[in-house]
């Protein structure tokens, strides 16, 4: 089988993770996954969360600007709420980037992740984790330099892929295309040691068989293995 | 190992399938899952949904009575409007219950399924996508004793159980205790040919491990099986 | 004349109240008059309201599921505001329990009665009245039993009926047919000694005359009783 | 007794209807209960109710410029939503207002009754009903005139007034201070025939007795008259 | 040329401005630029604005009564917001009045200026300023008596006014069917030595060249000093 | 005098314009005054206004990305509405592009220009004034191209910029600092026949004197002059 783009099934997209794109933020990554383009922030506020006496919070916030996709769609704050997709997204990147931080070694403090698609071509929630992730490591690096926390709060490294079954083969990094014409598909988010912090697998058309399951597991753990290196990569470590 | 409930790892909790629970619904359900109480109905409108030309829809919406839980939580109709977390197990109810019905088959019509939790112990979102299903089968016979669809839609049989892994051992139906204190959990939605609707696994207190997913599907295999012979009990068939 | 239902004009519907019905609430209660069933729960929280300094406070939600009724209604909280006629009953059931409440041997504390329709059949904010001061009676003697407050807060006894002008005849306890078909309506909230908390007579097709409107009063006065009667057997006094 | 006023028990306030007090308006009434200030307009709308196949509608809507009253309230378009008091207000003042006029007689048209009030000082919505009554007239008279309804749809007179018991005598038309010190207090909705279109009485601190009921229904009854002979000079009728 | 009112280009409507028009308010007047009528209340709050440490705060709110207009517009109380003119409208009028106020002057103390048009027939928000700077001065004076304030904030007068080219001809004060028509207009405020405040000149059809916009500025120097001579003769200053 | 950045009074930040930034809209603009960066899309929808029989419309949307600033401000899907600062800028824009543009020739066509800062240092509305108006060029081109148009509906050049007053000097094109520091500001749109489209000066500290203003107007004619010529470079024309 050959992908519309001529990507082997267990082919990345080009990755490409900028940092200090922007100036005001304290981690601010443009991160893309071929087309799609998504600005990752890290803000760092003084307040812990209302709802928690100690320790702090790591949260994330997801948008996509209007014309970002193929037809222009309604901007959320116009019709005045955020979708359920949106929601869904955004507490998706929220709780995947808390796995890796001691939420304790944080206190008063809020650090939240806006992840903001500029151009969308597929994968922009594992585009998101993968950038926001790198935004969040500069952003307690700024916090540390600033001497706002007495130890490193961070306690590993977090990526996250979308795998699906395109016509019959299971395949890495699902653009556009292959998304909105594929059987099932999974978002898969891991840590460094390999292990699995969210796994997500939806079919609508066609259900998956258990060893289908475990292809794409398999896929989706090389693809995080390389969005890893390119992590460290643009971190410098 | 054992369970505070006493339950053995694989053991499911009581469940209840009650049909004809109220008597205006064209499919009305109170499912229970030991504690948890969700009353399912399924409602047939004779309209088809305005962003799509032909075919019909089922969809769903997903609700808790303010005090289904251990402390109120505030009224979504008050407070002007449904949260993230609301918003995401109706669309996944939506989804998995789509998975069974052709809707090319329900041309001009809407079925939604309304799943409201009167009482809450762990497991909503299971027992509410479990005992919908029952709600569809009932509203889809209706319609076809009213000769509002010419052929049966439904071709398969839907059913839903969480998974965790409890202070190190991986456990079947989750109640309330053991879910605010697990490690890890997933929801599993599948169809009666063991294949896969929805996969959803989190974890952020303790990543899991391949194999652990592994445990953790097989047990989702087996609490399906027995759910869905009640669901054939409780449907007669 | 003869009601459809076989009743006599001054014959209540079967009345139920089923104590306990859910286990998270200091009371919890399900009523029924007939075919209108209501969950009402009474929720203590250890907090003042925010606008007066001293005393308590006794509020009431009100909701109905989506397919209670006969077709199905928009869900409010995904609609995103309560309905008129959700806060006009809601703030009705407010003050007709507030009656029979000392404020002031409440301080600090809130008490949440909130009725939910889970089946529609005409009456549902009486039947939510009659219902909710047993939820509220069975809060009160757990916040007594736990200490909470000093001297008992109660000092009288609430239920409320409707009456209405069906056809040319006073009769008592609107169901929903006689409701929809009424000339007018009529809601009385009364106490234990017979006298009148709420009068709420709508007149749309047909004003009433004084001595119609003293014959529903008539009317009301005997139902109540009987209702009264009804609460003291389920509460056991 | 006397009142703080000097009225009597069974005084109105000097009651002044003025007519075309705007000039867009079909209808354009100010009505004065003493300090309480409200302008009524009616606006004539070539579409009918979305709901409602045939006929036409009247409707109402209520609103209190911010400093109406002694502190100042908040915009009610600023907060994003209306009161439950102000939509009770607005569904009883269209019931009201609804119930001299054949919908029938007006196919395809909707006339609004917009009550704002300018000043408060008690019975805002009695006062709104007494008014709305003559603009409503005003804007069916010129619908007369521009030919937009072949036969008159109007067929009775409605006005309203407030009674109440304070510190133990039952008084007419209450004033802001009489209002919010009173032991109960009951709007009366009446048609020129002298029946009742809504009764809406109402005890928080103190139950009425039934004799107590019927003085206050005998008072009503008297102001009624009085402000009905004002509407009709007011139309020169 | 002859504009359709027979007034000439330099002329104002008839300006009248009549204080104490409610009797609630700290600050009370109603403005007519002939038949534009607007409300303007100005109520003093004790309590500072929540984003700022020191001083006080004025501030405006703007709304219209749903048939100041020909045709009738929604109540924005309805729709649950307030439209993108009524906000620009509000934050012009407030910050146009904040111009004449040391706000340090008004420790923990707010001023609310709500304008409300009860009749439009063109230039509300300049009527608005002119109308709000009468009712600022009243509360002001009334904050000196209660001896709320130490010294007197007001340091300057505030007036407004629109000019516009209508049929290439340059005018003042446009009333609807002029505004309507125009090919361009502009708001201006102005204060007593002269000066601009806000100069807010808007071209959809016409673009205005700069000797334009020099006549323009002319013709409201001259109106602006005309009212405020109206401000001072209502004042009696 | 000398401004923090080096700049003369009369100099502008550099201007970058970068076309085709983004692959799905129809116009797709990069712009850049100094820090301050835009992205400005044009989408073509083939709709025309619900409110408008004839011609088509163009309108604009703003907002900006939580970290575009200094420190993090809310996302307005959030909070569940947009500002009236936000509202204030985006019809502006609005205006200002119409101005250009014939709508009779786009019949049952929209063109949206969304306007979305990716990170400010001042001056965002002109900076997206000036780009949206390239953005709209291409889309317009795309349109002929795609024969959706018949004729050109084009007929003048946009352009905007800021001035203001700083520290008693009047410069062009004021950064954050100057912005937030400034005596009065004001931001111009004008024509490339050197006419003004919009005028919009405040001054909450300082007012303006007439001399003052037409500095600050001759100050703006030299800019737009400037930015006009990096429209064309950029198209190309």
């Amino acid at each position: 089988m050959s992908r519309i783009s001529g990507r082997t099934p267990s082919q990345l997209r080009t990755v490409r993770i900028e940092r200090r794109f922007t100036k005001h933020a304290e981690g601010s990554v443009l991160v893309c996954f071929g087309d799609t383009q998504v600005l990752c922030t890290a803000s760092v506020e003084e307040r812990g969360p209302a709802w928690k006496k100690d320790g702090g919070w790591v949260t994330a916030e997801y948008g996509m600007l209007p014309r970002a996709t193929h037809t222009r769609s309604k901007r959320e704050a116009a019709s005045g709420k955020q979708s359920g997709r949106t929601q869904e997204i955004q507490r998706l990147i929220g709780r995947s980037l808390r796995a890796c931080v001691d939420l304790d070694a944080l206190p008063g403090l809020t650090i939240t992740i806006d992840c903001d698609v500029l151009q969308a071509d597929g994968g922009t929630r594992t585009a998101a984790i993968t950038g926001g992730y790198v935004a969040l490591v500069d952003a307690i690096r700024a916090m540390q330099a600033r001497k706002l926390i007495k130890k490193d709060p961070l306690h590993g490294q977090i990526a996250a892929i979308s795998v699906g079954i395109v016509k019959g083969t299971p395949v890495l990094d699902l653009d556009y295309n292959e998304d909105s014409g594929c059987e099932c598909d999974m978002n898969v988010v891991m840590n460094e040691a390999g292990q699995f912090i969210e796994v997500q697998g939806t079919a609508e058309g066609h259900a998956f068989r258990r060893e289908e399951l475990d292809q794409l597991l398999d896929l989706a753990t090389l693809g995080i293995r390389e969005l890893m290196e390119a992590q460290r990569q643009a971190l410098g470590v």
